[in-house]
């Protein structure tokens, strides 16, 4: 049997990822895709803990480094129980964020040197890749006034702009470094142009893929 | 202001760490150091919630390298804000377990790479390391027998009898590759023997840091 595809959507709070994944969802759906859905921080039930340790820990001062042994602590865990035993069976994996993230965050973010987050990449992932990554990218002035109409602001969305500034900037380097696997989808349009979007990229890569 | 001295313990369950170390605070408190009480997993807000996830995960299948990782996510957070502050200010530190627990369990005991381990406390760690480790050494049958008249075992504590042996069979090659650093206290002795024992090699080290 074929290994499954690992598909990732990265962005920042208020790109639209919930509503663009239900998207994604029902695109693989109709091509008859059997799938896991699955996120991070978190996924298992470990990795839902340290989602909770390290999204309300506000008052914690929690060092970079720390949270970046933690992510990818809780990541390990994600691959070993869920990502890779159902690659292993065919399915596809569609993931809301992976280590872009780590890369956008903790690196462009906090500014722990990107090197050091590769050592860690390649120890605890090994070959594992996502194939195909969407990423929904907003200036951040409308991420930000989309995210703030929803829910209490967690840690992260706490952080001030110049923060989401450089995250931004360092997920659309990465996209420039590797066009083929990340695909830069503009989530300033309109809700049906954004779907519109996704939808070509993701149906040029299960065609190409079938 | 010199930096102050940084001494560990470790040991097994049922070694007798908790009484012992009670010797050691008098000891140290006798001779009019000023000193911090720690240990690990813990030591910091963060380190005791990592502490909780760790401990009481039995049904949980928590895997080597995630538990490895989350190990050392604590350790960080505990250098950053308890250990190297405390030694600046000139205060020594006293803690219970420390990274030779990490190659003892995750290493000796799991089986990870002591290369993996070295890594991450190279990347974590920079140069500190203990200055004084007082291992409390026993036979498992006894370590086990003394642990099991106490409170409920924790996940650690359920593991085999193997694993107990090849913690403990690392803990002593580690004392035979640094034996300056790494005192072996024979704690199968009496509790005055160990206690004269313990006594011996910690005033030796505090007279020659003077």
């Amino acid at each position: 049997m074929n290994s499954g595809k690992f598909i990732t959507v990265e962005g920042q709070d208020g790109a639209g990822k919930s509503t663009n994944i239900g998207v994604i969802q029902d695109c693989l759906t109709q091509h008859g895709i059997d799938f896991v859905e699955t996120r991070e921080p978190g996924g298992t039930r470990f990795g839902e803990q340290v989602r909770e340790l390290l999204l309300n820990s506000a008052d914690e001062q929690l060092g970079s480094r720390a949270e970046l042994l933690l992510v990818f602590a809780a990541r390990a865990q994600h691959i070993e129980e869920v990502i890779t035993p159902a690659l292993k069976q065919g399915k596809w994996v569609l993931c809301d964020r992976f280590t872009d993230a780590t890369y956008a965050y903790q690196g462009g973010g906090r500014g722990l040197a990107d090197t050091d987050i590769a050592s860690l990449e390649q120890s605890v992932q090994g070959n594992l890749r996502p194939n195909l990554t969407l990423l929904l990218d907003v200036p951040i002035e409308i991420g930000i006034s989309r995210a703030g109409s929803r829910s209490e602001p967690d840690r992260f969305e706490l952080q001030q702009a110049s923060f989401k500034q450089k995250v931004r900037d360092c997920y659309l380097q990465r996209a420039q470094a590797e066009p083929a696997r990340i695909q830069v989808i503009d989530a300033s349009m309109t809700l049906p142009d954004v779907k519109q979007s996704i939808l070509k990229s993701l149906t040029a890569f299960i065609n190409s893929n079938k």
